[in-house]
Parts: C-alpha cells; structure tokens; sequence
C-alpha cells in the first residue's frame, strides 16, 4: 500500500470519519476492517474529532479497536479522559508493548488509584523502566528518552558488531540511526552512522571509524534545551547521559519535532494569555483556562481608567479627548506588542543574548520613535482636520511620539527582565507591556491637554 | 572531543565571543585556531552577534575563515549581506561542496549579476542541480529537498544491496537512514531502515524485508504541509516524488526542524503584526517590517473613534462613560486575542476541521458569555462603588457581557474564514478582532448609556 500524501485529508468532508460513522452503519463489520486499517496516526486524529458522546459510545462499544499503537498517538488530554474506561488488561498489554516513552506518557495520565492496579500486572522489567523514568521531573529528558539502544566497544570490528546485531536481533530497538562507541564505564567516545558501518570493510575497527565530535544530552536537561540542541546541530538522534556520563538512553528526531511543537504553542498561546488549550476543550475549561488572564487584564485596565479619572475635569471641557485617547493607547499597545512578539521569539531561538541586548533594545527604541513620528505627524493631522484645534493636534502628536518610545521600549525589555528573573519571557509579559502602554498613553495625552488646554 | 551539551552557552558572558575579540588581540595566531576548531553552527552564532561593523571588519581581514559549512549554518539574511563581499571563488567553492539543498538556499540570496557569475565557475553537474531546484517555486518541498538518496530494485539481496554501496563508496550520500525500494519506474513500492537491513541475513530479497506502507511527498508540496506529515506519522525521512510519481530525492527530519521553527515563527509573529525579523534587523528595516500593521491599526482606532464621536454629547454629560469605556474594550480586546490565538494554533495542527468548527464556534460563544458575565458582575460592582450610580453599573455589564460574545465568536470565525478563503489565518486577523472588539465595546457601551441616562 503506498499512501500519497498529497491524499491527505485537507477537508474532512473528502474524508468522512469512519469513527463517527459506526454508531449509525448496520453494517459495521466491514467498516471495522478499515477502520483497523486506518494508521494509528489517522485512527487517533478521527477519534479526536469525536464529540464526547460520541467517543464515549465509541468506547463502550469498541474499545478493544483501540490498539496500543493508537494509544500512543492520542492526545494527553484525550488519553486522561478514556483511560479510566479502558479494562485493565488492555492498559498492561500497551503498556508492555510500546516502547518505554510512550508507556510512560500513558502512565502518566492515570490517577493513583488505577496506577497501583497496573503496576501489580506488569512484569518486573517494564515496572523498573517506567517507575525509573517517572522518577524524573515532567518536561525533563529523563521522562521521554527511549531506554533501548546500540552501544559497542571502540576495539570491535565492524564485522563483529554486525554479527553481534544479527545474534541478538530480538532485543535490539527496531529502528536506530547510530552505534554509540564507548569506553568501558560506558562512557560515549564517538558514534557511527548505521550508513557508514555498514558500507565499511568487516575488518575495519570502530576505533578507525567513529565519530569523535559527539553531542550528548543531560538526563536532567529541560527537553526545550534538548530540542535546541537538536535544532542547532541538526542532529537525528543523540545519546543522553546520567550524572556520571553515562549512557542511559537516546533521544531521536521525530520526538523532538513533538517537543518543538509543545514548546511553540506554549509560547503562542502565552502570550495571548491561555494557560492551555486542547481539542477536547469544553466552555468551562475555556473558562478555566483564560478567565485568571482576564482578571489580571481587568486590574491593569482599572490601573488605566484611575489615570483617566485623574483628568475628568479636562475631559469635561475638551470631549474630543476622549474620542482620541484610545487611539493613542491602541498604537501604542500595537507598538509594544509587535516589538515583544519578536523578542520572545528572539530568545527562544537564542539570537537575543546578553552580548546583543542593548543593541536590541537600541533598536527597538529607536524604530519606537520613528514610527512613532510617522503617526504622530499623522494623528495630528487628523486631529487638527476633524477638529480644527492646533492645540489638540500638537498634544496627539507629542503623546504619539513618548508612548512609542515607552512601547518599545517596554515590548523589548519586559521579556528580557523576565529571562533574566529566570521566568518565561512569553508568559505575562503582554499584559504588563499593554498595561505599560495604556497608562503612558492616557498619561501623556491626558496629562500634556491639562497642561496646554485648561 | 566530547562536547558536553551542558557546556553549552547559555549567558554568553562565560563565553566570549571569539569572532569579537580577534580584531582586539595581538596574537591573533592561537586565535583564529580557537576560532577553526568551533562547530559551524556556533562559528555562526557568534558571527551572527557580532554589530554590522565588526562583521564587515571581520570578512575584510579573514574571509577565508567562512568555511562551506559555516556558510549553510548561518541565516538566509545573514549570507545575503555578506555573499557581496566574499571572493567568487571561495563561494564557487562552497557550493560545490555543500549538499544541493543548502547550496540552493545560499544562491537564492544572491544578486542576479552575482548569480551569473558563479553559475559560470560551477561544473555543469552542480549547476544543472542548482537550476533544477529553483525551477521549484519558495518554500516548496522541490527547492529543499536532497538530491541525493539509495535505492534499489525489490529482487535484489541484503548482500546484493550492501556490496553495491561498497562499491559505489563515494558517490552515495554520507548519511541516510532508509533504503528505497523502488519498481522499474523507480516508484518507490517499499522501504528498508538502513538499521533493519544491516541485521538481516545476507540471502534476503528487499522485497521480503520492506515495510510497504511508505509516506511520500510531492516536489511541489508546500514545507508546512510536509512538515505536517513529518510530524503526523514520526518520520525521519521520507522519499520525494515527481508529478509522475517517480523518486528525485529525500527530505529528512532534521530539516523539516528547521521548517517548523520557520513556520511557527511566522505564525507567531504574524499574530502580532510584524511581517519579518531576525537578528541583523536595524532600527530602519524594524520600522519597515512594522509601520504598515501600525498604519492598519491606526485606520481601525480611527473607526472606533468615529464611533465614540456619535456619543459625545452622552459623554459630555458624564465623564464617567470616558473613564469606563476603555476597560470594556480592552477586556473584549483580550478575550478575543485569546480565542484567536487558540484558534490559529489549532488551524495549525489540524486540530480545528469543518467537522469540528461548529463545536468550537459554541464553546467559544459559550465561552465568552460565561467570562462576561463573571467580569461584567465585577465590573459593575467596581462602577457603582466608584460613582455611586446604578444606571451607569447597569450600562458596564450589559456592555461587557455583549463584548465578550463577539470577542468570543469573533476570535474563533475571522481565522475560520481567513482559512476558508485560502489566506493565512494568523495574518491580519489580530487586527479584525481587535477592530471588532473594540467597535463593538464602544458601540455597546456608549449606545446603552445614551439610552438610559440621557
């Protein structure tokens, strides 16, 4: 079977759900058979598309066709809500089946009590591997390597290794990119390519062969450290290491892309201000997720209307202040928000540093008051044709030009500040940049009007 | 050498830049060997902090240090700058050498009299893979792809199949991972992981070894929609196709990395109104890349401003209304930026379909009339207590719980239409939203106050 990518589901209604259509079919045993031909990947994305009833009847009627492959696929989230529904012995048998980071996300989805009962049915071999990984912190490469893999002595042939290989076949992981060479406290000294040992003479020793220029992974590394180590070094897989160096499992490409992913949304959705979000999301949980936000967001918006309330007698005599103060806070929000996207995303990359961060902030205060000439001389002129008071337009354009300068000002810094108070830049700094701009803007426009108007 | 990734630089203030301080030594001999020995990636982190001065100081004084590798290491805008500066020769002589994908991506940044030049000293076979590639439209997967790749008839042995790439030695690619089986049309029919075949005894057909479910990619497939597949089925690398269905090269996980950093950084940026960053941006190119989204912006404030003006007899009257309606818009303002973030990250990882939109079209509604009626509650609570009026208390919660609904419903269906019209949903549509918000919460607001207090 070779399926084309380009076939692809773009719109579903090409591809119609086989999940859903189940519960409605009398003839389901056919419909089972593609269904169980269906990838895992594919299997995991259809059921994701459920409605919670419709998963929940899926379930209590089907829930054998849920393989171990599939479980791995499912989203956390999804895996926490069908897990307690699932009988024991098919949670034992995946998670006796999957390799060791995938039956540990599994795992980690139980609450307490089904997690006892599982471990009393796996084997001793399976409960040490998961029980060693859970002993690392979430989010930690301790958790998601892969425990299995190829190790070799440098003093080896390369016809000894694959005789090696071909003896013990069974126990070797089905798919590995490199041989890691090691000392004998195995220590990692070099790596061979699985391409290179094998278009190699039999006779050649590994010594001859290797790699020396090796990059490893701390077992207790952040996995966002380790995506970027990846990243940086293109590298397919790497070996991680215990706190005396040695190799105690690997790590791959394909999970680090899954890693990258996580790491990409957190930030986007942090700077929008949710805490999470998943496809099987209800409004409360929306609720949940983003209602703290909003509350912060109100506190900082009261902040704003008490400087505005400082000025009400100006208001009351000038109206068309406040048909312009919110332009200037909107520009200057803007301004901070765009010069804040780009260094969160600045400093996640590692392209802002400490060496280069007063250029940085150089930069975004001088783009801050340029732009913030441009619309000043703008709003000014549009002050001055809608109302027809210079004295306006000239305190438009002076309040343009100072919440620009704080905008970026405040857009470069915040997230700098937060990196170096060992926080993540991405999470509040929008709202303390907006507060920034809000109250600077009402401010200065509010404040210079009571100074040249009244 | 064993690089301890721990070792790596996380303030570059234990690690001095060694680029910087070579126009500042005397003995810049044991130098600029420090300076050979670093990894082509960190050469170009470093040369990628140095200021605009101190890089161009560097290529006057020691071009030749920029080795092939480092060249593909560095950022497209970056090789842009610099290419102009570099001896032809030297440039001629890193395209030979570098693989077909990353030799592609340092000729795009060159001039067109520039590019002339160059093809002229390429050998006919580089230069007519070079050609080749840019005949593929920017970001498709036909100007990333590798060139190179192993592939091998179904009747053929294991022993067959690793003899001939001793043989061939040189001319096969120095990694790779898979073994393409492919039928007399070079199709590929089936796949071998270079660590499966390895292992398998010598006398094997490939046809009795390979995993036939094999995911391809066309050559004129978009990056992300690759990078989708990558992600989806945990490839590490795949074969790409012709229109014809015929093999012409390899896309491989670590390269699709890239592409998704890429992807995702233009998403997240273009959620924040800028169109492009990167570390060699001035103040000038900041300004560039920022002022028309600024302009965008300014022109929706202005619509929210007309419509404060309709009210500016209501707010004459009471100044409270001035002091009230900004925190109405900026809640709404929020709560819609937070739907739309969830959304476009959704759209991104297929998560929200036209099988699903509807429900998220209701948990957002729901969503956001449930928030605002919690901050409407607050909020009218604050306003009584503050001005002691009970019409304008009335006024802020009847405003708020409208404003969320259309933040809510506006956040979820201006990224579904942008989609749904074949445009990138994360462009432009924080500027719809805010306009929306921001509209409306004024509109709501001051349209109710005039009713009921005037």
């Amino acid at each position: 079977m070779s399926d084309h990518a380009s076939d692809l589901p773009l719109s579903e209604d090409d591809h119609p759900n086989l999940l859903a259509k189940l519960s409605e079919t009398t003839q389901a045993a056919e419909l089972i058979e593609d269904i169980q031909n269906l990838h895992p990947a594919d299997f995991a994305d259809q059921f994701e598309q459920l409605s919670n009833e419709q998963r929940d009847a899926f379930i209590d009627a089907n829930a054998e066709l849920i393989s171990p492959d599939i479980l791995a696929e499912l989203e956390d989230e999804v895996v926490e809500d069908i897990l307690p529904r699932l009988p024991s012995g098919q949670i034992v048998e995946a998670l006796t089946e999957l390799d060791n980071d995938d039956a540990t996300q599994i795992f980690e989805e139980m609450e307490a009590e089904q997690r006892e009962k599982i471990l009393e049915g796996l084997e001793p071999e399976d409960r040490a591997n998961l029980e060693a990984s859970l002993a690392f912190d979430d989010e930690t490469i301790g958790r998601l390597m892969q425990r299995e893999f190829v190790a070799a002595p440098p003093f080896w042939t390369v016809g000894d290794t694959i005789d090696h290989m071909r003896a013990t076949g069974e126990n070797l992981p089905d798919l590995f990119f490199n041989i890691w060479v090691v000392d004998t406290r195995f220590h990692p000294i070099g790596y061979i390519p699985v391409s290179v040992l094998m278009r190699s003479p039999r006779e050649t020793q590994l010594s001859g062969l290797m790699n020396d220029q090796i990059f490893t992974i701390d077992q207790s590394m952040d996995q966002e450290e380790a995506a970027y180590i990846f990243e940086k070094y293109h590298l397919i897989s790497a070996p991680v290491l215990d706190s005396d160096g040695r190799i105690k499992g690997i790590m791959t490409a394909d999970d680090i892309i899954d890693i990258i992913q996580d790491e990409n949304k957190e930030d986007m959705l942090a700077l929008a201000g949710v805490s999470d979000a998943g496809v099987t999301d209800t409004a409360l949980t929306t609720v949940r997720a983003r209602a703290p936000w909003l509350l912060l967001n109100l506190a900082t918006a009261i902040m704003a209307s008490i400087v505005i309330a400082f000025f009400d007698y100006t208001i009351d005599r000038f109206v068309q202040l406040a048909i312009l103060m919110p332009i200037v806070a909107s520009m200057g929000g803007n301004a901070g928000t765009q010069a804040l996207a780009v260094a969160v995303r600045s400093l996640a990359e590692r392209d802002l540093t400490p060496q280069n961060a007063w250029r940085a902030i150089r930069r975004e205060v001088l783009a801050g008051l340029i732009n913030g000439l441009i619309f000043a001389i703008v709003l000014a002129l549009i002050a001055y044709i809608w109302f027809g008071n210079r004295d306006i337009a000239i305190v438009a354009f002076i309040a343009m030009i100072i919440n620009h300068f704080f905008a970026g000002l405040a857009g470069i810094s915040i997230p700098l500040l937060l990196k170096r108070a060992g926080l993540d830049p991405a999470v509040s700094s929008s709202v303390f940049v907006t507060t920034v701009t809000d109250v600077i803007g009402f401010l200065a426009f509010l404040g210079f009007a009571a100074l040249m108007l009244v």
